[in-house]
Formats: structure tokens, sequence, C-alpha cells
């Protein structure tokens, strides 16, 4: 009786609304759960929206499945992960698909796809971004794998991911892991983007003395802007939140610890292999984690330096400088992010495609913003920039920024309101168009107190200087 | 005939200069190398220096050792540590020591360290700075691995250390991967120190216009205060060195691109896992990656921006301005990493005392400073410090330190001189000293696309508003 054409295991929240966005498509959607009582809860309260095969047990669920057999897996990453892909993966046939929706380490979605490409089966590491809303509604979709794999699967992912100018927010993006390293990434510059706001949240509320609900109009007038996009749209309703409790913003009443759940994390580790400086996705990360060290922050509360709050007026264009200093550093964030994914792509040749990645972020996802659009214009350009900050626009645009971004860096610094985002990305942007960088001095303490060797600007080869000796300079 | 007192395996520089530093302190020492050539350069050249015992294979290095018997490690991490354990294991007997004195990985230190305890042999990771001449005139050594251990390797080793006020620059620093993962911080931290100071040089080079001599000049006066350390002396050394081919500054010559070995980049990666917020670290590895990236470089340099030399004259107090900041940002570097090495003591059980590892880097190691013994004194004190920036000596530096900093920080941002390194420790800074930041914006803009939930300040528990929904707040 094999009817489904996709099988969904795993029925909290994510995988409940993938299952309904697939049914709602018309796609027959066989659903299982390890307790039954959320496939129970699925059918009795959402059973009409579509055609539901509810699944008791694995077995069950293969059985209602069309060949070949498609199955999401919306698990918990780690362990609960290979668990479910031991529990299917004898069940199966050769040419049948498993698709790991959750936020997977990519090496072990390359780890998954290695081992189950020897039993026939194709793994599919596909990363899904847009919360619990844009599972439902519409999310942007970024699947790994074989290319055949795609073929079968991409229809119905496309079916259900978003749709911006009638495109979906869902391509194949290369062989095994890529699908999860570019959500990674994703997620990564989601941390940068939402540590940048963050700043100039900060910044306006101390320098300029606003109000969270003052703050909301400025958040909603920049959403109309260069700026447009979820992030800032949602920050505006944020800040316009009132604490039903206490009838005080919102904002002020949340703990200021932020979370992170290791995406983040796991993309500075892994851009520290692949030799890439994404300082903007560091300081987002760091940022958090100092913000959740209550026993440092409580000893350090006391230390000296100014209150954030200026002694005298603050110029009239503070609030134009801070948001053109917030565009510019996410031009920067975003620039370091495609980096890490170029060079992830070229040390696992996974051959991404930049422009069509920007093009699926452009909806459905958490970073899903106007910005994307100029991203894919930049990669889809005749020549595509080597760094998305060369590209014709964003050259632009950061000229443009620059005074801005510059006064609001050093008046952070005076003020004593931390702006790590803010400066890290200027830093970034000044050491790239350095002339020349103090690394050569690096490089001369180096070869003194490790002989670690030098090159020089005139020549090729590698040269060391005697420097316990008679200090004359030698090949090496 | 059972006679030498230790054994070295592996005579490269490192490992030749670690054997006759031991020979030389009266100690026999069996020597032996993979290829002989070694070993026999190491008898001619040196032979006379004490009592060496040059072997040509493992068994011939084994039987001239007395037991229990101690040998010293000294060949490339990785792999071929590994090779060399397994060669050596099998011939040993239980209560037998292997001391591997090269930068292994401390999660490889404590694999071997588990794998050789089953078979009675105790493994030693023992970190060791202070480059070839240390090596040989006194390193500072900081091992690891079980007490037993240090019984019988403790007096050796303390032997060979510098020494700084009669007290050797060698302890005991805990239990399995204790003394590497020390000695990784220990090198992430002169990352960090060498970054500060080459960010330094370069606001006094363009900013001052001074000339590298000067500078020279700059950093030896400095040496004579409260920066005195062996990278600022060597700083000037380097500075003051003139290339014989060209005439010019050898800081000029040598190509601006700044290498790296892989334990700089090991210290944030650990720092991320263990929730430590290393910002310093972070930036100076990321600093010598962009130096690196020649590509991004070239296609950068015409990007808009000033051009790092002040329009006007700055004013005279900059120098004094830039010395502060460097201090300062020093202290905020210093302490992440003693963070670190707190929150890795946790994390593995080593019980590392803070305050007896900064009297091992006083001398001997690359680190090695006066500023050195203010930290152990901060440690050593009857309330050691949560965090080393509330340390009272710390503390009134940063106060003193404050505004200069401040100004250097904005300077920089205004000139287009890059200083990721000096702005991220005042970010850090103000961060820590906040009373409120805007990870509050963060856990909200969090609730708002995952339903990831947030804290209140007012009271227990974990709450959501229903943002797609009446925007009520639930208990989660």
């Amino acid at each position: 009786m094999a009817q489904a054409q996709i099988g969904v295991t795993g029925l909290a929240v994510m995988g409940a609304n993938l299952a309904r966005n697939l049914a709602r498509h018309g796609h027959a959607v066989a659903v299982h759960n390890r307790s039954q009582s959320r496939t129970k809860a699925l059918m009795e309260q959402h059973g009409d929206e579509g055609t539901f095969v509810a699944c008791e047990t694995p077995e069950e669920l293969v059985a209602a499945l069309e060949r070949p057999r498609r199955i999401l897996i919306m698990v918990k990453a780690g362990a609960p992960t290979d668990a479910v892909i031991e529990e299917f993966a004898p069940l199966l046939e050769p040419g049948d698909m498993l698709v790991d929706g959750g936020n997977a380490h990519f090496l072990d979605t390359r780890r998954r796809e290695a081992a189950l490409r020897e039993r026939g089966i194709h793994f599919v590491g596909a990363g899904v971004s847009g919360g619990e809303e844009g599972a439902l509604l519409g999310p942007s979709i970024m699947p790994g794998g074989s290319r055949e794999s795609y073929e079968a699967l991409g229809p119905l992912l496309e079916d259900i991911a978003a749709k911006v100018d009638g495109v979906p927010c869902c391509t194949h993006i290369g062989p095994d892991g890529a699908g999860h390293f570019v959500k990674m990434v994703h997620n990564g510059i989601e941390y940068a983007d939402m540590q940048l706001i963050a700043e100039a949240y900060d910044l306006l509320r101390q320098g300029l003395g606003l109000s969270p609900a003052e703050l909301a109009d400025v958040f909603e007038e920049w959403n109309k802007g260069e700026l447009s996009s979820y992030l800032i749209e949602i920050t505006a309703e944020v800040l316009r939140q009132v604490d039903a409790t206490t009838g005080r913003p919102l904002v002020d009443v949340i703990a200021d610890r932020a979370e992170q759940k290791g995406t983040g994390r796991w993309t500075v580790q892994i851009a520290l292999d692949l030799g890439v400086p994404v300082s903007g996705i560091a300081e987002a990360v760091f940022a958090r984690s100092v913000s959740g060290h209550a026993d440092l922050r409580e000893a350090a509360r006391g230390l000296p330096g100014p209150s954030g709050v200026p002694a005298g007026p603050v110029g009239e264009g503070f609030a134009e400088d801070v948001r053109r200093a917030l565009y510019a550093s996410k031009i920067i964030a975003y620039a370091q992010g495609f980096d890490q994914i170029r060079a992830g792509s070229a040390e696992y040749g996974w051959d991404v495609d930049p422009g069509s990645l920007a093009t699926i972020w452009r909806g459905g996802c958490i970073i899903r913003a106007v910005f994307l659009d100029r991203i894919r214009e930049a990669y889809e350009g005749e020549t595509p920039p080597v760094t998305l900050l060369t590209a014709p626009l964003f050259a632009e645009a950061l000229g443009l920024a620059q005074d801005s971004w510059r006064r609001v860096v050093a008046k952070a610094a005076e003020l004593g309101i931390p702006a790590p985002g803010f400066s890290t990305a200027l830093a970034y942007y000044d050491s790239l168009r350095a002339e020349r960088l103090p690394a050569a001095l690096i490089q001369g303490q180096r070869d003194f107190f490790g002989a670690h060797t030098y090159q020089r600007t005139d020549r090729e080869g590698s040269f060391h200087t005697l420097w316990s000796g008679d200090r004359t300079e030698i090949g090496a």
C-alpha cells in the first residue's frame, strides 16, 4: 500500500510544521514519531490540512512510501540523529533517500553520507532556516548530497520553500556536507548581524537617550531603506513590545544574557581551520559569551570608565552615522561569511555557487533581506568579485559610509559603549586595504625568537637573520 | 650498563639543545635520532660539554638508561609523535616515563596519557617555551602528567629551566594534558601580545611619522617601565636592524605576511568550546590570517578611506597614549588567557594554580616579563581575583590608562590604521563593566524568530512571548 511521497520522522514543532507544509502543497506525507502522542496530536489538530499517513513504527513509515523512498529526519543533532539513521537504514533499499533537516555539524554529515553511500542510500544533509513559522509557511532550504538525490527531492523541497519573485528559496548546494556547511555559515552571519543591530540599538539608546519605543520607530524607518530585512523588522517589533506585568518595555525586563546553541561557535572554529578571518562572527559569539559570564560581569562592574551617557549633546547626525556604520559593518560580516563558503567549497570540492546561495537566502531564512539581492547581483556579474567588498555597489556603499563609520567607532570608544562588532569590521576593512601591515614586524619577532624565517619583498626565498650571532642574513 | 639519567630522542635544534642543557648541568644524557647523522653531529660538536651516550637504536637508548627510565621525545607533533611512542613503549617497563616536549594538542596528550597509563607507563606532555636559545640556556617548562612522574622528572627539569630570583621556571601543572593546555594558551597570549606591539608600532609609525630606528628608541625606553618584557626588547632589536643588501630598515624589507603554526588557532577553538571570550587572541590570529590573504588584499587595495597619515599634527602625548593603550590591552589579553586556563582546569579537573603558572612564565619563555610577577602577586593575594582586571594593581592601571586607551582607539579609526587588538580589548573591557548589555535585545530577537525563550530580570523561569499570536507572555 505504498502511497505517500515523503515521510517525516520526528514531529516536534519543526518536523510537524514541515510535514504540514508538504501536505498543504498536495503531497501525501507519512508521519512518524518515537512517542506516538505527537503523531496523534498532529493528526487531530492538522489532519485535515492534507493527506497524512500516521505510522507507529519505522517499518510502517518505510512501507507507506513510494520508491525511491524519501524520509526527512527532524530530530536533535548528534547521537539522536545517528540513532534514527541506524533505525531506518536497514529497512531501506538502494536509491532511497534519508534527509537530515536538523542543524548537524557538516563533518558529521560527511561521515554519515560516506557510510550510507556504501550501503547504496543517499544521505542528504539539508540546512533549513526560517524557524517554526518558516517551516510551516516557507523556509529557505539548503540541501547537500548527491545531484541524483536532488532530482528526486528538489521538486518537493522547492514546492514548500519560500518564493521571492517566483524563485524558490531552495537549490542544490553541493555534495555531501555542503548543505549543512552553508547553513552553519548562514547562522554565523546571523549572529554577526544580530550583534551589529544590538550595538546600533545600544549606541542610540545611550548616546541619544532614546526610549525603546522611539527606537522602534527608528528601526521601522531603517527597514524602508538599504537595511530592509527580517532582522531589522523584528527588532522594531521587539522594541515596541511592552511587558504586561510591569508596564515597562519588554527589552528592559529581559535578562541581558544572550544564549547560543553552537552553530556560531562552529562557524568560527571551522573558519580558523580554513584560515578565513571571520572576525565579525567571532566577536558576535564572544559578545554573547561575555553577556553570560555573570561572575566576571559582577566582579568588573565597578571598574573605571565613562558611563555611556555623553556629557554634552551628541551631534544630530549621530543616528544616521550609526545607520551607515551598521550597513558598512554588515557588508563586512557578509563578505567574511561568503569568503568562508568559498574556502570551504574549495577545501571539500563542493563547487558551491555563491550567487545561487544569495538567491535562496533572499526569502524564508532569518537573514533574508533586500541586501541578499545585491549580493546575488554582485556574484552574477561578469567578473565575480574576489571579495564582496570590491563589488562596485558595496565599494560605493563603503565609501559613502566611511566617515560615519569612523565617527561611530570613535564615539563608542569615547563614551564607553562596547561596539566590538562595529570596531572589528572597521579594523578588518582598514587591514585589507592597507598598503603595508605591521605583520612584517611580527615576522621579524618570530625570526628573532624562533628562527621561523621570513620572506622578503625584493626577492624569492626564505631568510633568517643570525640574531644571536653577527646579525647577517642567511638563506633558509 | 645502565648509566644515563635521561634519554632524548629527536635531535633537531630543540632536542639537541635540551640534551646539551641537561649534559651541561651534569646529567648523563643518552641521545638518539632516527637518522644517525644528527647524533654524530651532536657528539662531534658538543660531545665535550658533558656526558653523552650516543645510541643508534631505540633499544640501545632504553638499555642505556637507569630505571625508572626517563625519555624525552622531541619530534614533530602529530603522527611522528605517535610513531615514536609506538616504537618505544614496547621496550619500556611499568614506572618508566615518556615525556613529549613538542607542541602537541592537549587532547592528543590526554589520549596518549590514558593509553600509556593502561600499560603502566607515565606519559608526560610537557610544554617547553623559549625557542632554541631557551632550550639551551634555560626554558620555561610546563610538565603535565602524574604527580608521581613529576617526582622523578622535576629535579632534572627544574635544573635546566630558567631561574628568576632563584626560582626555577618549571612546576608540575596538573594531570594528563594540563601541561600542553597551558602551553597552548601561553602561545595564544603570545600571539595577542605580538599583535598589540605590532599595532602600537603601526600607530606610532604612521601617526607620528617616526622611523624604525626612532621607534627602536621608543621601545627601548618602554622596556624600562611596566611594559618591560622580552617581546618589547626584541621589538627594539628588530626595528633597529638595517638590511645589508638595501640599506633600508629590515622591517621594511620583510614581507608583511605573518605566518602561524597552529597553537594560536587551537587556543581560540578550545576557548570557544569552553565558552571563554578570548577576543584578543582571536583578533591576533585573524590579523595574521588577513596579512596572508594576498588575493583579498590585492583586490581591496583601492577601497576608499584615509591614508593613515594624519592631516594635521597629532598631539604630543600620542606616544604616551599608545604606550598606555598597549599596557591596558595587554592586561585584557592576559586576563582572557588566564580565564581560559581556569575554565580548562575546571573542565578537565586539573586544579591548575594560576599563581604558580605566572611564576614559571616570569623567565625562559617568550612572554617573560616583569608583568608576570604582577600576575603572580594578584593570584597569591588573600582573595584571588575572579578576573585579573579586578586585581587592585591592574584595576588601577586600567583606570590610569583609560583616557589614553580611548583616544588611541578613536584615533586609529579616524586615521584608518587597523587596530583590531586595541579595539577588541577596549570593547571587552566596556562589555564586562556595563550595567546592561544589549544582549537582552538579542534574546528578544531569538524568542521572536525561534521561540528560544528568555529569562526575566524580575523573576525565575523561562518565558516566551506569543509573537505571532496575541503577544501575551507564557511560561516555558
